[in-house]
Parts: structure tokens; sequence; C-alpha cells
């Protein structure tokens, strides 16, 4: 699959051994995880597409578009406003942070306690294996965990042009005023990278492109409340993945051609598992690709995942822009309500997310929830203790899981969340 | 030495028979580190006499302060401003957090991969063993690191009245406007727990007390410019830990008698360990009482320490608030410029405390820096790595060390720290 692109790898500076291999093992893991799964929806060849060419025809899209003069941002969080990046002519793409590479080079520049997928972000530049990041003009990071935000300070020197965004701690007046400044900040730098002001018009299009984005896959979330589950969480948190690499429109367009066939499913009764296979929510950290390693987990040992309350997932998109503004200044100030939103663990107090579980829980008919923690990710598991508390009292049975990007613990992982799905039944 | 004590701690609730066995540890420990050092100067037995009334006569004071009306305010970090405490009729102490306790208790409420520093805050809470955390009216969290910043609102449901300061994690004309409105509305906060407005007058007064304890501690770190050192590692810092405990005109007086020997002592040339011996600066992550591993070592593998660029050492003390206002507004904007200084590693970036570590290891002629990184303090032990690589650009060797309150690692440590001081002489 690598040969129509070697020169492209070649000139965006990849070590194409090193990016060869990753291919290698990137195809295998998902035909092994993906490809051997039953009944899955036949929309789902769309993404089995994308993802066969996720580092070859995208980025070939993303260089014509460089072409034609429009500019790639790069970033590693939800924080990053999507709507702004395409109203300053700009495309946005999530960086390569789901697999560990490079690690004895990453170790000299990171302390070795640093989650998977800091680590995992300085791995893909350091091994010369993202064709992501090295396509960005502009690369975002934002001061989010204390491991991402000193970090970047190391990723500075390591990568072209990167611009770190302010985030605020606590949903205050205070905090409120600081996204708002950090948002216009963004705004202007963005203007000035591209050469294009962002005007009411634009930025109108583009919250409308990026909420009936989230729509899309917030429809293609409900409909897995129906058991059985017309989609595997497997296939469903594919998409999400897809959500932050692929074109907007036709990510929206792919979407809702897959809830229509869903749709005819649950009129059907058709599922990817018999009806009343126990039904788990994942909830925690985020999966990025091909971090797909917990969801496979689950699903062959007997249980469904019917929903995501993580960055990649239900967090990043569960909350739409409101669209009824009509100048920038009022754009931007829904913009800022949209993102003040978002339940992060780096917020303190973080209640919203807590109530948030117990409500997806609810809603979509979980028996019981495994929070993912990240190895060394201090804000989620910290506040994972908390949120077990919380959904054990309401009798929803939790299991707290702390792991990484390797394969070592599969093993006890299986036999952990064996024993919870048993409980389950 | 717990017998005339014994009804006042139980009163505070403490768990005696715990406490009785931490007083025989600390006591212990203090004995077999400091009082075998060798030409300690005179003034150190007042800081043997605070030591040994840790827990026994400064609590009775503390409490005769709270009969008489006035508030006891706890706090965890550096960035609580005495001066506006102190102004409002209230005491400021620092809380116990170094020494490992009740650990089984704090596991099942924070991450085992929790820093040493805050598992130890949870554990003397858990364990019923500080009499400061059940002495206090109030006690202060502050959003600096995930962990601390999550840990709160833990800790909320354990401690009585827990206030929790936010901060900003950027040194932006937005940072301080936060930092000035943190400062407000703890001020705000304080008046109504005390009942005391806080007035010109008092502010004027309380800035020139806290600036004339550490103006003190100042004076006695610039002694240890001389070789020999006048001063053991050890017991410098035992006077910086004593900084946050002690009430602050008689820590003041006796800190400076201190330094009147000290001066004698440099005119003598007579120091506590040969002159030429290998001088070491310790840079990095805070050490609480009893926690005195790292300079143990340090000092009983030939080598003195001359510095402590840390919380506790001069991160906390070198900077003073500025004496010129008239007006509250004028002082409290003088507090916030003070406190937005500290070089905290949780800023980013955080060039200054690179650039005082090479100046202090330049002013007080290190031949050597000894980082030292709480494990899994991702602030701190994030930044060793830029800081290590900058130190060693300007020919300053530095070891890196990453270690808790257990003991099972002192072994390695002194053969690292060994091999470290050889290469130094």
């Amino acid at each position: 699959m690598d040969n129509p692109y070697v020169s492209m790898w070649q000139e965006l500076g990849l070590d194409l051994a090193a990016h060869d291999a990753l291919l290698n093992v990137l195809g295998k893991t998902y035909t092994d995880f993906f490809l051997t799964q039953k009944n899955r929806p036949d929309g789902m060849g769309y993404f089995d597409f994308v993802m066969s060419e996720v580092h070859g025809l995208r980025i070939k899209e993303l260089l014509d578009e460089k072409s034609a003069g429009r500019k790639i941002i790069g970033s590693y969080c939800v924080f990053v406003p999507e709507e702004i990046v395409l109203a300053a002519n700009a495309t946005l793409v999530g960086l390569c942070s789901g697999a560990d590479f490079a690690m004895e080079a990453v170790e000299r520049l990171l302390p070795r306690n640093t989650c998977a997928l800091i680590k995992s972000s300085f791995g893909f530049k350091l091994g010369k294996v993202c064709p992501y990041l090295e396509s960005a003009d502009m690369v975002v990071g934002e001061n989010t965990c204390d491991g991402k935000k000193k970090a970047y300070e190391t990723l500075g020197s390591l990568v072209n042009n990167l611009y770190v965004m302010d985030l605020p701690q606590v949903k205050s007046e205070q905090g409120r005023v600081l996204l708002r400044a950090e948002y216009d900040r963004f705004k202007t730098t963005l203007e000035a990278l591209t050469g294009v002001a962002v005007t009411a018009e634009s930025l109108k299009t583009t919250i409308r492109t990026v909420n009936a984005k989230r729509a899309a896959i917030h429809r293609l979330s409900s409909l897995r409340k129906a058991d059985p589950a017309p989609i595997s969480g497997m296939d469903a948190l594919l998409a999400n993945q897809v959500f932050f690499y692929d074109n907007p429109e036709r990510f929206t367009t792919s979407v809702n051609k897959i809830c229509d066939e869903l749709e005819r499913r649950i009129a059907e009764e058709k599922g990817v598992f018999p009806a009343k296979t126990p039904r788990v929510l994942i909830s925690g950290c985020p999966q990025a690709v091909p971090n797909w390693k917990l969801p496979y987990i689950v699903e062959t040992s007997g249980a469904v995942i019917v929903g995501e309350e993580s960055c990649v997932g239900e967090r990043g998109t569960r909350n739409l822009t409101e669209e009824t503004g009509d100048t920038v200044e009022a754009m931007m100030e829904a913009v800022v309500d949209r993102y003040f939103k978002v339940d992060c663990a780096i917020f303190t107090p973080n209640p919203e997310r807590t109530a948030h579980i117990e409500e997806m829980a609810k809603d979509y008919n979980a028996d019981g929830v495994i929070h993912y923690g990240l190895q060394f990710c201090q804000p989620y598991l910290m506040e994972s203790f908390p949120v077990e508390r919380a959904l054990e009292e309401k009798n929803i049975p939790t299991l707290r899981i702390e792991t990484d990007y390797g394969m070592e613990d599969v093993g006890q992982l299986k036999t952990r969340i064996e024993a919870f799905i048993e409980q389950l039944r």
C-alpha cells in the first residue's frame, strides 16, 4: 500500500523504514481487531478505506490543500476550536499519539513516568513517522495537564512553529475571561498565518460545518442506545477517532449514511452482538489511533461498549456551538461558551463530568462503567476515585483500570475485565 | 516529652498511640541526623528546642492565640500570602507533609502514583497525627500542580473548612489579573473568618514582618557563600523548614542571632566541614519536615550543601514585597507583584528558574547541582530535563534524582551521590 506515496513521505522527511514498520503493524492490528468483527455495518467500509489511507490519501489531500494556499494546523486536544481554524482558511488535524515509538529517544527528553499519550506524541516526532505532524504549518499545544503543559516546553524545540494556548483550571468568571482572551489570540495568530481574516460570514459557515460533524457523530452515539447494539464499540470508537482526521463535510456525510443503515438495523432488531449482551460504558482518558487495546479486550470478553465518555467520544462532541450569532464578536462568545462546557478533568472541581457519566450510563442502558486511566495521567486517575464512589453509590458497577500502550498487561486486564463483565450478567 | 501535652492532643482529636509513634521516630531521626553533626553553630540550639517542641509548645501557643480570638490558617504552599493572613489577625502555619503515614488508607483515596508530599498530607489527616491541621480554622489549598489541584477535591471532605485558591499557569497579563483577583478573594474570606478588616496600617506592618523574616533567612543563606561553609546544609534547611511554623518575630530574631555567630565564624575561617569540601546546590521539589533524607546522604558522603533552590529555601524567600505603598490597594498590588515572581515549575514557560539556578550555583560557588525530584511530581521532573541540559551547557555538573519518602533507595542514592561528589573534587 505504500508505493504511490513513498516520494510524498520522503519529501515530508519521514524515516521510511520506520514508517513502513509502523504501517505494517497498524495494518495487521487493524485487520485482526476490526475486520474479524462479525455483523459489521456496511457503512464501516468507508472507515476501513479511511484507515487504509490514513497516512496516504488523506495526507495527499492535506498537501494539495497546502499547495492551494491553505494552512494545516495540528492539535493534540479538543480545546482547539475547529470553528475558528476553518474560518481562517485552515484545516485542523489531530496529531498521532496512540502508539509507543522511539521510546529510548523519548526518555532522554521526558521522565519515564510520563503518560503514554505524551510520550507517543514525542515518539512520533523523534521517530519521524507522523506525516500529519510533518505537514502541519503550526502545531497547537495547550495548557491542560501538567504533563502536556511542561512537555510542550521541550516539544517547542522539536517541531516547527509550536503555538501554546493557555487554559483555565477553574470554571470561574476569571477562567472564562482567560479562555476568551486565548481564543482571540488564537484567532489573530491564525489570521496572521493564513493571511485570511475571520469574518462573520466565514465563522457562521464553519460553526455550522463543525456542528454538523458533531451532530452526525452524536446521532451515531444515540443509536447505540438500542439493544442489541447496532454497531460495536470498536467501530464507534473508530468513527470518533476519524472525527479528528477527516475532511469535515465528507465525515459528516459518511457518518450519517452509517446512521441510516443503523436505523434500519434497529428496526430489524439486528445487532453486532446478541440482545442482552452486557453493556459497558468506557469513561476517562482519550483513546487515540491505534490505541484499541481496551475496547478490543472488552468486546472479545463478552460485553459490548455502548459509549465513550472521553475526549475521543462524548466529551469532545456532545456540545454544539450556538448558531444564532451574527457578528464575529457574538460568535466568538458562542464558541467560548461551547468549549467552556467541556468537562475535562483538568478543571477543579469538575462535578459536571460525574453527572454526565451517570447520565450516559442511564441513557445508554449501561450495566457498568469501566474507567480507563492512562498510567501517570494525574487528572483522570485522581478523578477516577470520586467518580467510582459516586457511581457505586448509584449502584452502577465500576471498574477502574490503569494501563499504557504496552501489551504486557493484556492477560491481566482480560482477567479483570472478564470478571467484571461476569458480574454484570 | 509528650506528658504535658497529652490532654491538648486528645482535645485536638489526635490518635495518641500513632502520634506517640510518630514523635518517637521524629525524635530519633532528629537526634541521629542533626545532633551528631560536628561544629554546629551554638545558635542551632534554638532550632533544636523548636523541633523538640514542634508538636508541643508551638501548638500550645497556637491554641492560646485561638483562645485570644485569633484564627489559625494552614497551608501547603508558598503561594499563600502570609502578609495578608497576618494583617487579617490570623496566623499562618505550614502543614505536615514530609513523612509517609497511613498509606493504606491514603491509597484508598488517591492513586498509588501520587507524589509523596500529597500522599503525606492525606496520611497526616487520615492517621490523625498532625496537630497543626487539627488546630487550623481554615486550610488553604491552591491549584498549583494537577496532583494537588485534584487531591484537594477529596481533601475537602476530610478537613474542616478547606479553601481553594486558583493560580495562573502562565505569567501573562491574564495570569496576573487572576492572581490579583484570587488574593482579593482570599483577603475577603479571611476578613469574614476573623471579623478583622485588613487596613493600610495593618498590612504595612505585616509586609514588614514577613519581609524581615525573609531578609533574616536570606542573610543566613548569603553567609553560606563562605568556604569553609559556616553552617551545614542540614541545619540551614532546618531553619528554612521552621520558617513555615514559627512565630515570625521570634524566628527573625533567632535567625539573625545565628547569623551574627556565623559572621564571627567566617571571620575566623571556622566551618562545619573543611575548606575545599565539594559544594553542592540542591534544586527542585520542597523538602518538608522530617524529609531530611537527601541532605543527610549528601553531607555524610563528603559534600556540603550551600543552597536550596526550592520552595523550602530560596524560591519561597528570595523576593521581598515592596514596602513603599500607603494604601491597601497599592500594597495588595505589591503583594501580587512579589508572589507573581515565584518561579515554581507549574508556570510555563519558566525560564526564570533555570536562570536562578545558574545564578545561585555561581553566587554560592557550587561545584555541582543535585536536582531533587519527588517521584510522580510531573512539573519538577519534567523541568529537570531542560534544567540539566542548561546547566551542563554552562559546565555545571548536574545529577538528577527521583525519589520518595521511603528508605528503600537510600543505598542506591548514596552510591550515585558519592560518585557524583567524587566527580566534583
